[in-house]
């Protein structure tokens, strides 16, 4: 419906699996375009520059800062994460879905700013569960775990914010699910502005040409 | 999601197609459940009381109407259009999508007293089609094809009003659309209270336990 894309911001509890969805779906449809963080925090084992983010000094960040090349950032966890302008500008006209994978506080700030973008939650389908897949990874030790657990407790306080809540029990029903929220949000009425005045301007022809 | 039902109101041109696709989505998924209004207005050839429509007269629709018995009526076309209350109660309450086929000034009084209610309009791919579908049926005359464009026009002034535009092209794929639309709906989280609440008790209960 809409020619241009949709700013699709991704939040959710770490642990319930945002990045594997991602992943799945980046693959799986062909309308998506990944937004890559910049962070000063460092890098995990593994992690590529460019690819899950880019990472600067403290310097480098508050430069770009300056300079208003950040859509949105935060502090978490004593780092700066941040969303470069650029990429995500470039990709909405060509008509992608870019998809912010970020925090509350930067979802909320992204709402503001651009309030036809599209805001996910995702969330296993009970703590418990959550409980066990941040123990199952076995990479974290268990003051992380619990203070990841204390922060999805603060976190779950904002999922209202969200426009949808996405259950991630089975991956591939999830994925399927994600992406019917996006094609549908395509035909909200704030993102159909120009197929809503045509139709109008069209209506407006026939009926002055019927009376 | 949610274990109470949807109240869906469905709006659109006359001639988008709304009949063809409730009926469709009312044969393909069980979750629906379809809402029959109260009128004032001459039965049409083959249309049955209490299936298209509870055919009343003006005094026992106003009955109805000082009764509180009608969740939402209008006037159009010098007639009423009213839907009865109880069926609708019954039916969110059992769990089901409940469906009413209402035009605008109905559909804004619903969303107003039941702000959670979905709204949907129907609308041809273009103006041309919706013509086309209306001298097509073969049923009405000049003059009535003449007043429903005019009225089309007027109407689609309110299209921003509507959560979702459904463009009824292709039938199969209409349906297939609405129905993914209701479904995503279940999970926005003004209809999610209960299950963001069991998270939020849960996870306070684990941090609590990790701390």
């Amino acid at each position: 419906m809409t020619d241009k894309g949709i700013l699709i911001v991704v939040s959710g509890f770490s642990g319930a699996g945002k990045g594997t969805l991602m992943r799945k779906l980046l693959e799986t449809y062909d309308n998506y375009a990944l937004s890559v963080s910049m962070t000063t925090r460092k890098p995990r084992e593994g992690e590529r520059h460019g690819v899950e983010y880019f990472f600067a000094s403290k310097e480098e960040f508050e430069k770009k800062i300056a300079e208003d090349k950040l859509i949105e950032y935060a502090c978490y966890c004593d780092n700066y994460y941040g969303t470069p302008r650029e990429y995500v500008e470039e990709q909405l006209e060509a008509g992608k879905d870019v998809i912010l994978e970020i925090e509350i506080q930067g979802a909320l700030k992204i709402k503001e700013r651009f309030p036809d973008s599209l805001l996910l939650f995702v969330t296993p389908p009970n703590a418990k569960e959550l409980e066990r897949r941040l123990v199952g990874r076995g990479t974290e030790t268990p003051e992380v775990i619990a203070k990841r657990l204390s922060r999805a407790s603060e976190e779950s306080e904002g999922i209202e914010a969200y426009d949808y809540i996405v259950v991630n029990d089975d991956l591939e029903e999830c994925v399927k699910q994600l992406h019917s929220i996006v094609i549908n949000a395509h035909y909200a009425p704030n993102r159909c502005a120009e197929f809503i005045n045509q139709i109008r301007e069209e209506l407006k022809e026939f009926s002055k040409g019927a009376n």
